[in-house]
């Protein structure tokens, strides 16, 4: 028995069943646009994807959409101020160029070519992320629809970036250039999923990513291991005790200082967590591992969603063919990569990943360490009132309880925090089944059309629940 | 003021400087033969190398010289008995084929076409190794001038392979397969070298190898690790935990069993080493090392020629690009070499490595250990009479106390001590500066002399102090 509708939801409802088939006419239009941002053959494609996307949002009524350049792929920016000047101003983040993809890959259609089976939407960029773009188009309509507003309940700004499956190489260029006109009092990303069919869940973080490079030098060049082996130091060898003092007989991480100002879960975060129908086996089906492993005290959700790690990329050194060579290398080389949760500093990182990397090698190593661009993590408290509205528009979408999740990758919303100073939150539909990434992506067309309303109802929330002191 | 010389050193000196021209003459016109094992365009180039070898032992006097054939390039075996029946045999080995070379390597000469600068013979193969196995001609000769015998006072046997230079991929079988007609009481290896030029030494002992690949599997494929970082095991890390633990925290080897059977240093072989004019600074220089590190407890020579060692040659997983890639991979490899003493055996130490590694690694971590073909240590006791025969001749040439090294590689003769089961003594007049396998090997010849003289002095003191029981 469900539980009683009321009119709003009647009245969105009703909207989005009105314009269920040109939206996805729409949106198939759209998806027939190969814009794979890492294949140079596809950038008048990627830019052809843009220019769409600005003309659709035009005719669905944004007073202001354009083309932004970068020295890449171009972007798509649109704009929807409310009519009241105290109500909030929303920046929805997503991203309009696609992976790349090939019938010969494994797919069962051609990835260009959408085509519905089963009420399933095949495409490339169906779920990552033209389809959980889309859905605010005809969300935003029927807010207005519904309300019988004539602009939206809060300032609505979209930003579509045409890079994000390339590695947003000049994302946050973009959001420095623009600052003041993407200056937002929340950022929603859609850009992510839920927990599952039958589970809908906020994201509430990310974790954030420093990245390193370490090599290390031995002898000046590879040297016979029977001349001098045992009496000079092995840069492998060094490579190898560096990473393996990287964790300690708990599996935390041993870099003095890594853990400062680490926001440790709450016990009702963790309850939180706990509750959810996680199935360790399929998980690590999922995960095409044979163990779990991972730091003391924490359950496996914690571990990839909450606490930070120390992963090894990639190693070598010496010899790597067939058979076997008589050497002591004159150098070795680590990747390693540190996710990072809410309260880590990637400059804080770097420099205690220095000290310990120092202190850790013998004399007659010398070691050269490279950082990249780092990636900070974001986490919206429980209480936010922004998630909370999130939650409500979904609930009522759904019809059944949101519960949370977080994000154990790292994304270029963190960019958005960082440089707009402004709270993320997570607004996904897709489930993990979509095949991201994959042969056969694909999006649920239930979920599609959950994702228009809770779109729908959010806006209206938001302005209610969280209107600026006039 | 040098020390008055006996009539039969006299005697020895006569018939060398008689025959020296003729003697470099012929080396010369063997190092013109470009017996290149490892190249397959030379294999005619080994073949001839053998039979000019094989005709010139003819003409020395050798009743039996023979070109053995192998699948891979030909040996070369002669044969010279005793009148006496009951004196010792003695094998002496050598190789007749040399390491690639080319003139634009590096090389001031044209490497197969010798050349005499400054009392040095430049060619490639004029101290690795066709000197080395040249002098005893001359030597058989000298001995038997001055002793005035129509035979050697030992039975001499020469086995001089041709694929030395190609890791002796098919020494073993060869030996196997002539162990009856090898069959000696001692083996003389001619393929090594000496302190330096004012430093006399007999090597007593080479280390042995054993070698190992170990490939870790850990997710089925590479996978995401910002989705699934810290919660599964990472083969990478787990290859970097093994090799760490390698070694404890004074650098000796921590598999348990590893030292089980090692025959220490004694007091007085320690103190020999010592007595050596060892210049530390100058061999890291050799060593193009920039610290010295190794077993507590022992000094650098110590390390190098008579303890055993775990030494990584190679280590390789994951991502080893340029930039970063955020995956746990799936599987990392490690090639491993110990470097064994006497005392140590081969199949133990297999047994040892497998049971350690596998108790080493965390759940979901499958490992394979693949073992490739292990070389003997081989030791000379400082008292064995063949050694004090060794050491005596070599006083007598060089006029000066002899001293006592060790070799930190290993090598085939190890095969020949097996398969025999006869103790390996080395007689070698190569100095470090000779270039072995580098551009513009040469051989001193005041040095190569003094091996002729040796070995014309080795073979009637042996037969006088080593007379079997008759």
């Amino acid at each position: 028995m469900s539980k009683p509708v009321d009119s709003a939801v009647s009245a969105v409802r009703t909207c989005v069943e009105h314009h269920r088939a040109a939206f996805l006419a729409d949106l198939t239009e759209w998806l027939r646009i190969p814009s794979v941002s890492a294949q140079p053959d596809h950038a008048p494609d990627v830019r052809r994807s843009a220019d769409w996307l600005a003309a659709k949002l035009t005719g669905t009524g944004f007073p202001t959409a354009e083309v932004w350049e970068t020295p890449g792929a171009p972007a798509v920016y649109a704009e929807w101020p409310a009519d009241d000047p105290h109500a909030p101003t929303v920046l929805v983040y997503g991203h309009h160029d696609v992976q790349p993809a090939a019938r010969e890959d494994g797919w069962s259609s051609e990835p260009f070519e959408p085509v519905v089976r089963d009420g399933r939407l095949y495409a490339r960029g169906a779920a990552d992320d033209k389809g959980q773009v889309f859905f605010h188009t005809l969300g935003v309509r029927a807010h207005l629809a519904a309300t019988g507003r004539t602009a939206p309940a809060v300032t609505l700004k979209l930003l579509i970036e045409g890079e994000e499956e390339s590695g947003s190489p000049h994302f946050r260029a973009l959001v420095e250039e623009h600052a003041e006109r993407l200056a937002a009092d929340a950022v929603i990303v859609s850009d992510t999923g839920m927990w599952s069919e039958h589970t809908p869940t906020v994201c509430t973080g990310m974790r954030g990513l420093a990245e390193c490079e370490i090599r290390l030098y031995g002898p000046d060049q590879d040297i016979h291991s029977g001349s001098f082996g045992g009496a000079v130091p092995n840069p492998a060898t060094a490579a190898a005790r560096l990473v393996a003092a990287l964790h300690d007989e708990h599996a935390r991480v041993a870099i003095p200082g890594f853990y400062d100002g680490v926001i440790e879960l709450t016990d009702r975060e963790r309850e939180l967590f706990a509750e959810l129908p996680f199935d360790e086996g399929r998980w690590l089906r999922t995960a095409k591992s044979h163990a779990v492993h991972g730091e003391a005290g924490h359950t496996t959700l914690e571990r990839i969603w909450a606490r930070p790690t120390a992963e090894v990329n990639g190693i070598g050194g010496g010899y790597q063919g067939p058979g076997s060579k008589t050497i002591i290398p004159s150098s070795a080389m680590v990747k390693l990569s540190f996710r990072l949760v809410a309260g880590q500093d990637p400059g804080h990182i770097e420099k205690a990943v220095r000290a310990w990397a120092a202190g850790q090698l013998p004399a007659g190593i010398r070691e050269e360490i490279t950082f990249g661009p780092a990636t900070r993590p974001c986490l919206t408290p429980l209480d936010h009132p922004a998630l909370q509205s999130v939650v409500r528009a979904m609930g009522r979408a759904f019809e059944q309880p949101v519960r949370f999740t977080r994000e154990g990758g790292s994304g270029p919303a963190a960019d958005l925090q960082e440089v707009l100073g402004t709270p993320v939150l997570f607004l996904g539909v897709s489930v993990p089944s979509d095949g991201w990434h994959a042969p056969n992506e694909k999006v649920e067309l239930d979920l599609l059309f959950k994702g228009v309303e809770t779109s729908a109802y959010l806006w209206g929330d938001l302005a209610e629940h969280w209107r600026h002191a006039p």
